[in-house]
């Protein structure tokens, strides 16, 4: 006989089936026993009445695998209105064990248990609740991706194993390669820019890494990064419509498309308007200024507190929790990317931010090759050093005007969820303090 | 006016429009200039006869950015059917200086002029025959997720860097991780089989890290690996029939959308039928050493020769180029793999080879917790290691069976499109030579 998944239950109403999962729940109830099977899509709720069967579960626990044939019947009550009746029971995997955690309730997220959620992972994870938000972030790279093809885009690999540490910034993770020395991508910001000579645009979705030493509620030493870079942009504005239709597109759909698994996680309403409110960074430390009478302006960038406060702002005021920072201020400039030519304080860069924190910065590139090379020398970067020959090489034999973004999957799922920290939403967390499992 | 590209032009003919893109070849005819001009698309040729349109490319070169103007008209012998007249050039991104390679004719790939295929890279890239390679590369990935998504797999990512070396094998890249020690990890084994409790059936792509110190046509430093695991399988050919099927519907239907582009390339025709022929390595050492003379009968593994036998063999005996090598024999038995119980001399795991070298491992694994520590200790491996707890959990607290493979993506590039070495199917390869750009 074939295996049903819990979800076709509903179409095999009257039909004696086959169905194979983990025991997830068991209980007594007026003499019946009731056990519900998992399996990848949802619970199956089974009535065993005869009492052979119930022997077969003697001594065993929650997690033991099994296969149950029994007839299908229409019940309200039951998850997914339907429940199997008549079941015989064949046991697949016995678990002799009480599972370390309870899977049935909603994990505790708060701060201080985090680490019985890490240390406890791969059993957690057999919770509906901790499924849905790693279904949804499968579900979310897969939209972004289509939204990109669907644009033309091509994917491509970066090498994370790169010279050096070629961009400077944030600390990085040497190694040794084979006697040379060499670290860890922080991110394929010159290798993209580099294909953009050749396929115009191009996206990457891969891991980077980052030696962060703060141990914050945003900070892993491992993310998942979507790089994006497009060339022949008109402008500034359309990077950021682009950024935002996908931002846009790809939360509504794949929330919508698993409503009813995230109604259990009594998630706040998403708020988003199909076009982001913008404020320039000089704007928002204006309003902040003279909202909390602290005094930002002239700062380089928006603090965490502004960040948080601004996304407020526009929630009420303009009915979207997503929101631009525009037109950084030059201090926060790096050398890739374009000074605003209207106001050469400011660089032609923007935050994209989301329930409070930052999503991604999506910056216009400098690719005049002679203003590029300026640029470097500014920020005592040698144009001359090997680790930049065959990006400066794109430039100058012909690189469009272009544009991109560093987008972090990890805070967008986080963010999304309803999650306090982004450890919660990467399957296996990399921090200071955490190299297993 | 909105920018059309190549491909449209076609929907265009008698129309005035502005096309972008990169100078990609340019020669004078019979006093008239003939350019043709790359976008993401592909060319368009473009007439200029009006002198002072000539004269504003004067000093220009090959990779000049230029808006161009014109009328298309139909012309059979310009690629594409189409043509630009009465064109009016806006230059965008003037080139000085000469390109390095020549990109308008096929790039050598000869193993003594790879060095130089790599060194100019970014350059390179911009043929139209080196693009093809990496579109399809790029295409093969969508298409591979689809098969994936279409059949309930979640996607997952596993962290790259990891506590010691816990699989063992080959050698690994170690880095220091806040003063422990860590090293680039070589495959998302146990942590795939850790999510098949969870979501049943998963997979990654993602990079793998193997500090490989011999240089041979094979082996590179950092590989796009896709790592699949499924539960609930039936047996072994269940397995094999899964992965059969996702390589025979990618690779004809990729081929199939890039008809036009793999033309140029003068692939040999792809010879596969829906099922692959299934030989054990019993089989295939006995039949190897009658063919050859050479005994190989007894032997743990495959030798490359014998890969490149079987697969001549089954392309003239059964007309496809992949074949699975069945039942490897137990000397090459990992801990985590499933020994076949009808024959405790091998192992139920098959190489997928097409082509003539390994595409990917597809074992069943061990699911029982007792005979997996068995066979760790049989490995001399201690389970009671730090780095196995989280794995030995999940089957403590039950793992349905299952299997899955390891699957090279870019040695599946490599041998679809006819390359010699797997770093021409790598934007940019690392080895132990390479490690920029």
């Amino acid at each position: 006989m074939q295996r049903i998944l819990s979800r076709e239950l509903n179409n095999h109403i009257g039909e004696k089936v086959l169905i194979e999962g983990w025991i997830h729940k068991k209980r007594l109830l007026g003499g019946l026993t009731f056990i519900n099977v998992r399996d990848r899509s949802g619970l199956i709720q089974i009535v065993v009445d005869d009492k052979k069967e119930v022997e077969k579960l003697r001594g065993l626990q929650i997690g033991t695998i099994v296969a149950i044939n029994g007839n299908v019947v229409k019940e309200e009550r039951a998850p997914g209105g339907t429940e199997l009746h008549d079941a015989s029971i064949e046991v697949m995997v016995p678990v002799h064990d009480e599972p370390p955690i309870e899977i049935d309730k909603p994990l505790s997220h708060k701060s201080d248990n985090l680490d019985t959620l890490f240390d406890n992972r791969v059993i957690g994870l057999r919770n509906l609740n901790e499924q849905t938000i790693f279904k949804v972030r499968s579900q979310l790279l897969k939209q972004i991706r289509n939204y990109l093809y669907d644009n033309d885009f091509v994917e491509i690999q970066s090498p994370k194993i790169v010279a050096g540490n070629a961009e400077g910034g944030a600390e990085v993770f040497n190694l040794d390669y084979f006697g040379k020395d060499a670290s860890l991508a922080q991110s394929p910001q010159l290798y993209k820019q580099m294909m953009v000579g050749v396929f115009e645009r191009v996206f990457e979705i891969g891991p980077a890494f980052r030696a962060e030493l703060s141990a914050t509620t945003r900070h892993v030493s491992e993310v998942t990064m979507l790089d994006i870079e497009m060339g022949f942009l008109r402008n500034y504005e359309e990077l950021l419509d682009f950024i935002q239709n996908m931002v846009y597109k790809t939360a509504t759909s794949v929330l919508e498309d698993n409503k009813e698994a995230i109604k259990k996680l009594n998630l706040p309403e998403l708020k988003l308007t199909k076009q982001f409110p913008r404020y320039s960074v000089h704007e928002i430390h204006e309003m902040y200024s003279k909202a909390t009478g602290e005094n930002t302006i002239g700062e380089k960038d928006l603090s965490p507190a502004e960040e948080r406060w601004i996304c407020e702002y526009a929630k009420k005021k303009d009915g979207c929790e997503a929101v631009y920072a525009t037109y950084l201020p030059l201090e926060a400039h790096k050398f890739y990317q374009k000074i605003n030519p209207n106001d050469p304080k400011t660089v032609l860069s923007s935050d994209l931010l989301f329930r409070g924190i930052e999503l991604a910065t999506c910056p216009m590139r400098e690719n005049d090759y002679h203003k590029l090379i300026e640029q470097m020398k500014d920020k005592n970067i040698d144009p001359k050093s090997q680790a930049f020959e065959s990006y400066l090489k794109a430039f100058k034999y012909g690189l469009p005007e272009h544009g991109g973004c560093g987008f972090g999957i990890d805070r967008f799922v986080q963010k999304l969820m309803g999650l306090d920290n982004i450890k919660e939403a990467i399957l296996f967390p990399r921090d200071i303090n955490r190299l297993t499992p």
